[in-house]
């Protein structure tokens, strides 16, 4: 079937149980999927815009009201909808951060951080993770320090996952904000695998700034996030326009520059306000997540020379195996090579690990139900025993 | 009917005649509607992407190609997409433009472009249109000037919007980019009323850049646009990342930094893609559409008292309509004051005039169809007459 001249319907989740480590959050609702043929339009939602002329005052469809909900769930001030999570990243770093200024995110930040530090002409200074993959206050504290000494200034802004891209880790973000506050650092909250899946106080994690991704974990159409500030930060973030036509005096009213005036319009955000009750509900049973994951990763480590990456026990869904020594070594010696695994897990109806991959890899239940745990566990081992390895 | 908790479906372009002035053309086609079913999931476009990792190679679905046919399309070298002409103008502006620098625009720029230069800390200069509301590339040669004279230096880029939001006018932005580039001003033409509308051709335009709005005039979701340059622009607008993690020691391949990485995914890119062979063919039909134009406003010229404030003959069918003397006469007495005409335009099925406005207010008709045309003229001649204006 096709939606277009050269371009195949997708139906990937209609057809497996897909474990993708990235697009296990963002899998769009059914309200979000009816939202986004109603308002497939991208002006559609400026039907009823009046002034003051800016879309988080849009009442009908109740985008306003959209936008308070999002902040006081996510227990800030003030929210804002942004094209992705990395362009609240970049709003946030080009408010602070000027030529050669030092900025700090971890050894496991996500590319994006780092694309908003080299835009805003900063230097990337990276707290370590420790033997565990985690980052802590205290590295945190050292870094701060070893930074002051080398460029002779603090940094002047803290990117910090709260979890991590490459191992699905958590770190503790409130005592590494409180660490940076004691310098006067303002802190930002990357919730890009938290925001949406998991219950999220910006408050208590004392983040001047939260950051979630739309596409990644709030069944939201791409791209879509929110960026959320304290009123403090939102003041200079959200700042209104100030430039003037040299020849008409033109002013242009209440828009922001950093979110370069209206954000997101139609299926985007009218998609991201659709999931949202259905987001408020499922991150209260995080737990029946964990539980899935426990089930998948307890078969995966039952194999003999498998290995967890990510820290054990889990507390997230994402998670990053070593299968080097069990099916890796299957590869070494199948017609297939490292396809044998993915063509396997694809024959079974599980789809999402990158073809080919049978070293290190990551996967995320997040979102599959108590019997596709079951079910792909049980895959997992018949791979396993299929291909002569041991299994515990 | 309710696509979510507390959003009603929008029906608008299912139930009348819609000219609203920028939503007539980014209406999806029939094929951008199933992509944005089939894609719904951000990161749907991301099952096939393999090593360089970044959008524009991914080529299944056809990402590659489709940036491939773009550029060639637009006749420019290279394009990438971005969520929403704006933010096409950031990554320019943010490329050229530093502290103080004066930046070239219009009288009649849209408010974006003047955010852009905000944004990246540079001054607004207009070239003041003339009394016809053209503006000209001697009116261009002359800023230059004074704004080499008031600033001491010269401007580093120029934005100008071919077809301009506020009367639809088309400007000279070959002459304007010749006089451009004898002072070295580098020069994006912003197409946000015509990529998509009518053809462009970029190199014949002398332009180093041409923007297009996805959800203005491509019929494709928002937020999304294109960002076109010429090779050796592209050079310095898509550089490749040069960031590295001082720890880790990491570097991020070929990610562009004033891209922020990839840029749209699932239903935005999708929809876009599945809109363009729709949109090339359009765009060779655009005489169909002033010939609509004109019925419209041949009708509306022949209410007395009723003036055209944008070019006339009209060359696109975004138009400014004076109604002071003729509409809003009527107004001053109705019991619905300037409701009248709104809500008469409503019961007769034609919608997208601001509600309440009968003074000076904007319309478009592009996309309707010959007998549409032909009905909203009779419509505005029959609520003339309704209310007692003359009509020729």
């Amino acid at each position: 079937m096709r939606c277009g001249a050269g371009i195949d319907a997708r139906m990937v989740d209609e057809l497996a149980i897909n474990i993708d480590p990235i697009q296990a959050g963002g899998r769009l609702t059914a309200d979000a999927m009816k939202a986004v043929v109603a308002y497939g339009d991208g002006y559609s939602v400026c039907d009823n815009c009046r002034k003051p002329n800016r879309l988080d005052y849009i009442s009908k469809p109740p985008i306003a009201e959209f936008h308070k909900d999002l902040a006081a769930w996510l227990n800030m001030d003030t929210a804002r909808v942004v094209p992705g999570a990395r362009r609240g990243f970049q709003a946030v770093a080009h408010t602070y951060v000027h030529k050669g200024d030092p900025v700090l995110l971890t050894s496991l930040s996500h590319y994006t951080e780092f694309l908003a530090i080299e835009e805003a002409d900063g230097i990337a200074c990276e707290i370590p993770a420790d033997e565990q993959n985690i980052v802590t206050a205290d590295a945190a504290a050292v870094k701060i320090e070893e930074v002051k000494k080398q460029h002779g200034r603090l940094p002047v802004l803290a990117f910090i996952d709260h979890v991590d891209y490459q191992y699905g880790n958590i770190h503790d973000v409130q005592a590494i904000a409180k660490v940076a506050h004691q310098y006067d650092i303002p802190l930002l909250y990357n919730g890009a695998y938290t925001v949406g899946i998991l219950p999220v106080d910006g408050k208590n994690l004392c983040a001047d700034f939260v950051v979630g991704s739309g596409h990644k974990s709030m069944a939201a159409p791409a791209p879509s996030g929110v960026l959320a500030a304290t009123v403090e930060r939102a003041k200079e973030v959200f700042r209104t326009t100030a430039i003037t036509g040299d020849v008409t005096g033109r002013k242009f009213g209440i828009k922001e520059p950093e979110l370069m005036g209206c954000t997101l319009m139609g299926v985007t955000l009218v998609g991201m306000m659709a999931s949202f009750p259905h987001i408020k509900e499922r991150v209260k049973h995080f737990g029946r997540e964990l539980e899935n994951a426990g089930t998948v990763l307890d078969a995966l480590r039952s194999i003999q020379g498998t290995s967890v990456l990510s820290e054990y026990p889990r507390k997230h869904t994402l998670t990053r195996i070593d299968t080097t020594a069990s099916l890796d070594a299957v590869a070494q010696t199948h017609k297939k090579r490292g396809f044998f695994f993915s063509g396997a897990l694809g024959e079974k109806g599980v789809t999402g690990i990158i073809p080919g991959a049978t070293r290190v890899w990551k996967y995320n239940t997040y979102g599959i139900t108590r019997s596709q745990a079951r079910y792909v566990a049980q895959v997992f081992v018949d791979i396993a025993l299929e291909n002569g390895l041991k299994v515990a």
